[in-house]
């Protein structure tokens, strides 16, 4: 702040974003930006903080509300200039094109792709990363393994370059993520995560396949509706279930994946597929990322609840090696207790 | 043409670009660009079109002779906007911010590394390589190969991120281009080249690593002293003379590259260092590639004068993992017969 004013620019705070930005906040920083003025909006945070300040910078910019824009109710036709300070590894929305939202009161969360949420600048220094706690480290691990991992499993085949780039992205992950949770000033384990955070986001892994994230559409329901839930933390519990669940469908891909990120040896496809998956699902309980949705505090009554969500009351299926509806989501849903 | 004319867009065409692209082409251009107060470059080419074309951009915007921008006599201080449609997978100009000239009168071939060279937009479509030669596409091969290797190996520890995914990009340029040499119109194939000769130099590969080209200086002064010699094919002779005569001083880093990039599998670092350089060598080859300077009918005679060029007339030495001054490139040009 002193750094902004020193410098003659006139700077209006706007604290109080929380975990999974809310809609309310958005609507409220609208106002002040309209109110203000606001010519240049600065996010200094992680990721709840960058997609509230994207959603200011798309509200303030239409007359419309920044709901209906979600909604695509309007066209979404610019967006102030954001500039990024950022403070966490993990959702990599310094340099992606998309920003997600909570509408509370209808327990939905969703988001918006556009190149016009692409940052103008983004000031990425991992010492500004040592003092986030080995539980968040964590949930910001998970959140660009699985940026990667969605896109490495959508439905598209011959991108080997690609491939081999999130490959080497995951290794890179992993390796650092075990140093960063046991030693949170280690500067080279923070500064790899600050950037794979970044690439894992930005495009490039998606490049030359289909690009859409299907676990983290059925973790949105989750973390929709608990909004207890860290989105890495849930991330953490239903891919491995996800996996088990889908891996059938496409268990070369899954044995390339098993092999080439997790150093599984095993000649056959199948068990190589499994064990990639185990090892994943091992990985996260060892850097302290639950393994059941039970963990949560969530009953296994609301499997019904987070299944409508996600199918938008039964109206869609979600794109994977199969379709996932409403059966296949409950299904594993099921695996994640 | 037609389609810009179509557009209303006002043309004025250059043609005429010879390879390793010469000042006094860049000279005529900016006069007819000043000349006809044209206010946007379209490069339709490779890298010696857009290289071209990007000191077009700088001398049209400046006052200043190119050359003085070269030799650092005037500063960069802007450039026309530059766009491009790529026909030739290799130089990865269309995202880097560096350009290579050749002043003919001097024979020096020098560059600028600028952000005003990152071009607006490059078009990349692999279907317009289909027709480059196997010749030249072996030598954009060797080009894209060794931008990404030497920022592999300059003097810098610590970065495992960038380093798995600068060998992913060398797995799989060597692999697509074992393929488009044998069948040029293979698109997956030239998909890879073209995107990886964009990753190859526009920044990726040197994220947290020292960023200077060793090997290209040393070619550079010979394919500027013997116009003859494609820039890619003068690279394949130096690069594996080079590995010979340097790597006992890094053997741990040689005897990665010789297990993640050519996967040797020898236990020995030693060995497994000489063997990534025996395969790099014997893949050049393979492609179609000189392995030495006698076949481009360079005199072993003229290896001092080379010397001298590389040296700038013994005024400097070359950064590696040893510094290398004339005596040092002299014995690493006599590798090279």
């Amino acid at each position: 702040m002193s750094s902004l004013k020193e410098n003659g620019i006139t700077v209006i705070e706007m604290a109080g974003v929380e975990p999974n930005p809310k809609l309310t906040f958005v609507r409220e920083a609208v106002k002040v930006a309209k109110q203000n003025n606001v010519e240049f909006i600065l996010a200094v945070g992680g990721g709840s903080v960058l997609d509230s300040c994207k959603y200011t910078a798309l509200g303030t910019f239409h007359d419309q509300d920044v709901w209906d824009l979600v909604m695509g109710k309007a066209p979404v036709k610019g967006a102030l200039p954001v500039g990024v300070i950022l403070t966490h590894s993990a959702a990599g929305s310094e340099m992606s094109n998309s920003a997600v939202i909570t509408n509370m009161e209808l327990n939905l969360k969703k988001g918006i792709s556009t190149e016009f949420n692409r940052c103008k600048f983004a000031i990425c220094n991992p010492e500004l990363t040592y003092s986030v706690s080995k539980y968040q480290t964590a949930c910001g691990i998970v959140d660009m393994m699985t940026h990667t991992i969605e896109r490495y499993f959508t439905v598209c085949e011959d991108t080997p370059l690609t491939d081999g780039i999130a490959e080497a992205l995951l290794r890179g992950i992993i390796d650092a993520g075990k140093v960063a949770v046991e030693n949170p000033t280690d500067y080279n384990a923070r500064a790899t995560l600050m950037w794979a955070s970044s690439l894992a986001h930005n495009g490039l892994t998606a490049c030359g396949r289909e690009n859409y994230l299907v676990v983290h559409q059925i973790e949105h329901a989750v973390s929709g509706e608990f909004d207890s839930v860290a989105h890495g933390a849930g991330l953490a519990v239903l891919f491995p279930a996800w996996g088990k669940y889908v891996y059938k469908y496409n268990v070369k891909r899954f044995a390339q994946f098993g092999r080439n990120v997790w150093g599984v040896r095993e000649q056959d496809d199948e068990k190589a597929a499994v064990l990639g998956i185990e090892q994943m699902a091992k990985y996260f309980s060892e850097i302290g990322m639950p393994s059941s949705l039970r963990e949560f505090g969530i009953p296994k009554e609301s499997i019904p609840r987070l299944a409508d969500l996600c199918t938008y009351g039964k109206t869609r299926t979600i794109k994977s090696y199969i379709p996932l509806g409403e059966k296949e989501i409950t299904d594993i849903l099921n695996l994640c207790y």
